[in-house]
């Protein structure tokens, strides 16, 4: 391998992949960028517990295992599907020097590993596509995306408010469900974008209470709402979209709404990553990020 | 209307009912307590908004009318399904001392609103069942056990444990997501119950960390978990059942789990007062609570 090279591990803190994905997904890798990148699955990817890729404890060590190695530059998860936030909670604090220079992507259930190094400033955590995303519409684009992200300094990718203000974005049920907890970040000066898939109206303003209403939300810079795709029928009509809900609970928290963001989840789902102060340079023509990958060490 | 009549105002502080229910409650009330009782159902009960019965402001303008009320000794919240937590912050600091000395009765999305009544010290707020548990087979049971309750001393539909010790109760989903707001009550030293219904093993799991992993419940006196029904069958099973799960996060929060409460979305659903210090009499017998109504002043 040369320095050039980026060596990318992926692993499922939530559910499992099956290996023809994995195939394919390699496939279109050297497809896109040659010899540039390297996927490695981990085999934790294929284990099945129940609901989950492998115990608690396997998905554990899995994550732990290839944060820490110094080979690779980035950890990609493979996929969501719930199962991130039962990690051992002790981990966080295992997590190296090798780990704190990595690139960390993924969205949906995954969000509670990116919350969680990033209320800790371990790496660069980013909101983007996944391995399994490849399986939608226009799959082979949201790969391109995320490989380009991880393996070059490309901002092409990005969601445009990402790139040029501190943001960060998760799924509304799983950020609704952590924003409680002692490790959640505080969202101070950010913006906060939000989506989610296949919840009813109901669902998604009782979610959006519980986020917006916390105090961890009253200093935030703003929100903007991605795609909330796939709501089910209820038998009773909200009487409200998601924008309208949005706004509704930005405003009984006073919290700017700051419009669209372009993400979700399908294939179209921009890279989000969570910038700090020292990665934005204000001189820059366009503000662009500094969330370069930097040289492995 | 004499002195030892109870007069039971009937809101809906989420979904509407349908005038029939309310008039065949009002005969199960005449059948079972002749003139002892007196239900009120407010206009707002059938009013239609959206998803709602009625407006946000109408449905707290209702709910603040009725606690308000000295000519009521209680609230009896007639439905649950969503909207309770809607109403308007501002109105638990508009409640009098009419509203003080009054019992509160509901679950489910009525939650939200015991939750803040408990958390403020505000009247006897308990978990039992709602007008709409006649539709449930057996509903009549329910109606009379919460009849009893309002009406009289009766300690018989009181949940076990709930009847000699400082409980709370609340639905899974609607705990986990108002926790972690500001108004949320301090659990110390007190034994939460937990129920759900119709939700994905894997939902509960998640809710139920966000439950148990919160600061509020890290002095709680126990969780004992009540009926978790109609569970949806997932693509994957998720391989614990409901008392696993309730027992992983227990242990992973260092709080006791003590078994099983007669709760639940059912008509067995028997009632938990959410009694303070003062309630209990140590030196009773069987300890059995005086959360009794107070005489109307």
């Amino acid at each position: 391998m040369t320095a050039s090279k980026t060596n990318i591990a992926l692993v499922c803190p939530g559910g499992p992949i099956a290996p023809d994905l994995a195939k394919e997904l390699g496939e279109i890798a050297t497809d896109h960028c040659g010899n540039g990148v390297n996927l490695d699955f981990h085999p934790q990817c294929f284990r099945e517990a129940g609901h989950f890729a492998g115990t608690d404890a396997e998905r554990s060590a899995a994550f732990l295992e290839a944060a820490n190695d110094p080979e690779y530059d980035a950890v990609w998860f493979a996929r969501g599907g719930y199962g991130a936030g039962r990690l051992d909670d002790g981990l966080y604090e295992k997590l190296n020097d090798a780990a704190r220079a990595k690139t960390y992507l993924g969205y949906s259930d995954a969000g509670y590993i990116l919350a969680r190094l990033d209320a800790l400033g371990i790496g660069k955590p980013a909101h983007g596509p996944m391995a399994t995303d490849l399986v939608r519409v226009d799959g082979h684009a949201a790969m391109r995306r995320a490989l380009d992200f991880l393996a070059s300094e490309t901002s092409e990718g990005l969601e445009p408010a990402a790139a040029r203000t501190r943001c960060v974005a998760f799924n509304i049920t799983v950020l609704a469900h952590f924003i409680g907890l002692d490790w959640a970040p505080d969202f101070s000066g950010r913006i906060v974008m939000l989506e989610d898939v296949g919840e009813y109206l109901y669902r998604t303003d009782r979610a959006m209470q519980a986020i917006l209403m916390n105090p961890k939300m009253k200093d935030a810079a703003g929100v903007m709402l991605g795609r909330i795709s796939d709501v089910p029928e209820n038998d009773r009509p909200f009487g409200a979209d998601a924008v309208e809900i949005t706004r509704y609970w930005c405003e009984r928290a006073g919290v700017s709404y700051l419009g669209r963001a372009d993400i979700g989840h399908d294939s179209g789902n921009k890279i989000v990553p969570f910038l700090r102060e020292g990665d934005i340079d204000p001189d820059a023509a366009n503000n662009i990020v500094q969330f370069s990958r930097r040289p492995r060490s």
